[in-house]
């Protein structure tokens, strides 16, 4: 524990110059994990820490022997193009590597002239999804999500009575998941106008994107053998930014009885970096419910959970039109909101998950759901900012949107920021939209 | 083509005898693959092809050369712990293995030397799962089973508007499907009665099985790029029986609106020989649909399709009870029916999956759905046998069933037979209920 606290120390700088700007996600107390290369190169992904606007390159470091112990065994498992094996070792190893690093990267650290020949620029690198992800289950976990949703189909009654008792989740899908920096061509589908009995097949009318954060698994259990709420944590490797995009107008049509499918499986992007559980203890904060709600039922409850399950993210989605690209304008600010208004934590998703015997597995992906906050301006998505696409959202230079054109690029962002503590930045997470390809037929 | 059919000719005869046996599933023209060891060895599990009651071990039998060509590439691919590789190929390789099998394991073959030394009885061996399962799709292909479902929750309007449109389908799980002897703890899980507001945990009181065929992808798609009806086959590589084991009354909580999840992921059972699309050529039947309904639309419509599109593959589920365990009691069998009258083709499902952009990859699972057929006694699950658990079936020495109980094993079978041809049978799939584990609380 005190290992722990040690590598939170505001105080603490590091021989990288950039990590000590002010404004960067990736100071020395954050350390987050991603999967790189260099461009342009012919070399294989490995893993790497972010440190300000550098990569350490942890096979690398490995090779230098700076590191001993678990922590040498760990950045060796970190060499290879997918992060599971290390995620699969557990808080052991993932804390040894993180103190051991933090001590390296330190001013005045004994290891700087081995490590400088390990880093590799952030901006002279790409990225690859971080780990084989087994199964993505998607949640569904804010109320307020829920509840804007629900008034569009069911205005009198908004929330399905199993809302505050079951976190509600579904299986998504694993193999559209790519990282930041991801195109897509807009989907094809089924929709069905409202006044005709036959669908058509063409390009989604209701292209939508979805703030989420998407949670890492570490360890896993064995199928059958549930995880209880007061181990759920320490199964989880860390958190990164995801972004569920939606095509509404499929799923409209499609989703009854058996819930989303071709309306979410055309793509999904991840932010490049996890950060660490580790990374983001100092800003825990109280889980607890409004007023008059039911407590969770006791597999879902512990003390813990209650005085310190939740965490204080700061969450924020941008549009960068075609036309602002064309005409040098920075993107457009659409929301904020904070992962503390999730209605259920990720100790939760993480216990609800397996209470019936489901086994997860190093590297399986579960997303929160899309992270409205209580007011409507800070929807994550925007078939809630739009009210269905009924209100334009109005942008600079006379541009409107309802859901997404052609070419309109989404980037979502992730901060932690308080006094006394340095700032834990995720980095960003951004996607493109393509046009639909032509429709073929057979 | 002349090779295809050359390998169906139903008066080729095995040097194998037990090939030979008129109830033997693996004739010579069948030539399954599974992944299996010998039983209380430590030796890795590998690809091999079922003959008679024999396996022909696949790595082996590259090793002798025998094989040439494509053929020895393909047998060196599947001496792999999973068939990812080689279903990653394509018809060309899959073809040419059949092919040369075929002729290799025929009655007077000079390969009959070289390639007894490489034969394992089936009495020996274990199997695993015959795939790296990306990702689990499931569907609902049955217009009976969506019906009779439909009925019981809106009699008046059993089946939704879109079922007659879209291949319903939506996302399971892979991490818990395991292959047939599996067995696993009754699923805990929140319950609500009717009559109360709060649900409890407990252990799942109406467990059932569903009776599915799953279907291998052999080669992918690039993500944005859709199979086309006409080439949606050739990406298949073949077809197992599947169990998806369901919790109705945890279904039946947690399911709106996002659709199954906990009372579907607990465990899935697969029958571990994977029946080639090759091998099930003569069965093919031409694809339907009732008077009066819509054609499907373009994307999903082909001369090929109504031509031959589906398959008549009889299927059967038994139930065997610890009683008729305990007292020398067979099993009894539950309900038949056939794959022929499913209301979507396997094509369908692969263009459909794929139409809005999602990738599919070598080794996903797509499910068919509950199989049942148009007369309820070919029902494929306990809810429609039993009208939702209100008329118990009747059973030998007194016995009934609602929902499955502890001890209860569920075994499906599958065969293509008819006049003229050789017999396909798919071996058995096979799944026994445990006890629930004690209820924990944190």
């Amino acid at each position: 524990m005190k290992a722990i606290n040690e590598t939170h120390d505001p105080a603490l700088k590091s021989w990288i110059e950039s990590a000590e700007s002010r404004d960067s996600d990736f100071p020395l107390q954050n350390l987050p994990l991603a999967v790189f290369r260099r461009k342009g190169k012919v070399e294989a992904f490995r893993g790497g820490v972010g440190i300000g606007d550098q990569i350490l390159d942890l096979g690398a470091t490995a090779n230098t022997g700076v590191l001993k112990g678990d922590a040498a065994i760990a950045a060796a498992a970190c060499g290879a193009s997918e992060l599971n094996s290390f995620m699969a070792m557990g808080p052991k190893f993932w804390s040894a590597l993180r103190l051991a690093l933090s001590r390296a990267l330190r001013e005045g650290a004994d290891a700087q002239a081995a490590l400088s020949g390990c880093l590799v620029a952030q901006a002279d690198s790409e990225y690859d999804v971080p780990a084989r992800i087994g199964d993505f289950t998607d949640f569904y976990t804010s109320l307020f999500h829920a509840t804007n949703i629900g008034a569009q189909f069911r205005p009198d009654n908004p929330l399905l009575p199993n809302y505050k008792w079951v976190p509600i989740g579904y299986h998504g899908r694993s193999s559209s998941i790519r990282v930041s920096g991801d195109t897509f061509p807009r989907p094809i589908g089924q929709l069905r106008a409202a006044d005709v009995e036959q669908p058509q097949l063409g390009p989604c009318q209701r292209l939508d994107y979805e703030l989420e954060l998407g949670i890492f698994i570490g360890t896993g259990n064995e199928r059958g053998q549930p995880i209880p709420i007061g181990e759920a944590e320490s199964h989880v490797f860390g958190v990164c930014l995801l972004n569920d995009w939606s095509a509404r107008d499929i799923q409209a049509w499609e989703y009854q009885p058996l819930g989303p499918f071709l309306s979410k499986n055309f793509a999904s992007t991840l932010s490049p970096w996890i950060v660490t559980m580790e990374a983001l203890a100092p800003y825990r904060v109280p889980f607890s419910r409004p007023a008059g709600d039911p407590s969770p039922l006791p597999y879902l409850d512990s003390a813990q959970m209650r005085e310190s399950g939740a965490f204080d993210i700061h969450l924020e989605v941008s549009l960068e039109t075609a036309h602002m690209r064309k005409h040098g304008r920075p993107a457009v600010r659409l929301s904020t909101t904070s992962y503390r208004h999730a209605y259920w934590t990720i100790g939760q998703m993480v216990t609800h998950h397996t209470v019936g015997g489901c086994n997860l597995r190093a590297g399986d992906l579960l997303g929160t759901g899309t992270l409205s906050g209580p007011s409507l301006d800070q929807a994550g998505a925007l078939i809630e900012l739009t009210t269905g696409g009924k209100r334009a959202l109005s942008l600079p230079d006379g541009e409107t949107r309802t859901y997404l054109e052609d070419g309109d690029a989404v980037i979502i962002r992730g901060r932690c920021e308080k006094q006394g503590a340095a700032r834990i930045g995720f980095g960003e997470c951004r996607g493109t939209v393509l046009p639909a390809l032509p429709l073929w037929h057979p």
